[in-house]
């Protein structure tokens, strides 16, 4: 049964995004969702609370995805530099669904409780992040200035890659934000 | 008539945060305010939407504060420089009112709907920066990503005298601050 979760999941989310994009998020009922995927409402609440939670929960992946990259860098590595290493692995989930995140992205930006949501999700990332640098050994308020930084250039380069119309990849977006700034900060 | 509404607001202000320090902000109702203040819920209405507005109601002016700052910074000012004399212009609101700053800090972070209406104010905070970085001939991203990185500042610099216990006043935790956030973005 579960080896076929993965997909249920996929294709209620699939579905709710098409009808959010085309309706509006909130016109969208679950059973419209449900009768679009062709399952149950029943199989929905099996896998999302509600149906804001169907934008939301790939969050926790990333967060978690976020946490380890700074865990796990090479010691002796700037704190800055983990969590820009982080922000760059991000990249492997953007890059392989580029339409969700695109049409996600319209989705939060039509609805204000959602963006409330979205900021909630991004403030948690930063908490997490500043968590792990203090896991090693960043001190405070350097660990929380760095997270901070680091998420602050996750939310612009995201931006910039998600409006640009030339197809490039978010790493090379992320990494020219990085150094842009450096050049911010050292430029007085 | 309208000499009066300044310190009819406040006496509405200082009621509703003793009470929501008391009794905690879920527990607090509009009338309760009004017998503590001696006015009447009418006179609470022409001040304020609700009960969640008297928290939220110096945001707007601090927002004018950054942006004025930002805008009136003397040509030639490098972008980090004048959203940093702008979060030190905070200093002014701040440090008049200390105990405010702490009892309200305290009220919202016991209160995640309260802490989602923070985070819209701290986006909305950091979108008119990143307008008047623009207004004043800064490209993007790098206009968002000072902004971005000023607020982050911001934040973490209110967090750190909020909780000092020596009395350090703001404008220098945002010295220190900046200092650290630009050691951080060159030390790799």
């Amino acid at each position: 049964m579960s080896r076929w979760q993965p997909d249920t999941r996929e294709r209620l989310e699939r579905a709710a995004l098409d009808l959010f994009t085309e309706h509006g998020f909130a016109e969208t009922t679950v059973p419209q969702i449900t009768a679009r995927a062709g399952l149950t409402t029943r199989t929905f609440f099996r896998h999302f609370a509600d149906k804001r939670e169907v934008l939301f929960f790939r969050s926790a992946d990333l967060q978690q995805l976020f946490v380890d990259t700074v865990t796990h860098a090479p010691e002796g590595t700037a704190p800055l530099d983990t969590v820009a290493a982080a922000v760059e692995a991000a990249s492997e989930v953007l890059e392989e669904r580029p339409a969700w995140s695109r049409e996600r992205f319209a989705v939060i930006s039509a609805n204000p409780a959602l963006q409330e949501r979205e900021l909630m999700k991004m403030a948690s990332l930063t908490t997490g992040v500043a968590e792990a640098l203090r896991g090693r050994g960043v001190g405070e308020p350097v660990a929380s200035l760095t997270a901070e930084a680091g998420i602050a250039v996750f939310r612009v380069a995201f931006e910039v890659w998600i409006r640009a119309t030339d197809g490039r990849d978010f790493r090379g977006v992320v990494r020219d934000s990085f150094a842009q700034l450096r050049a911010v900060t050292s430029g007085s």
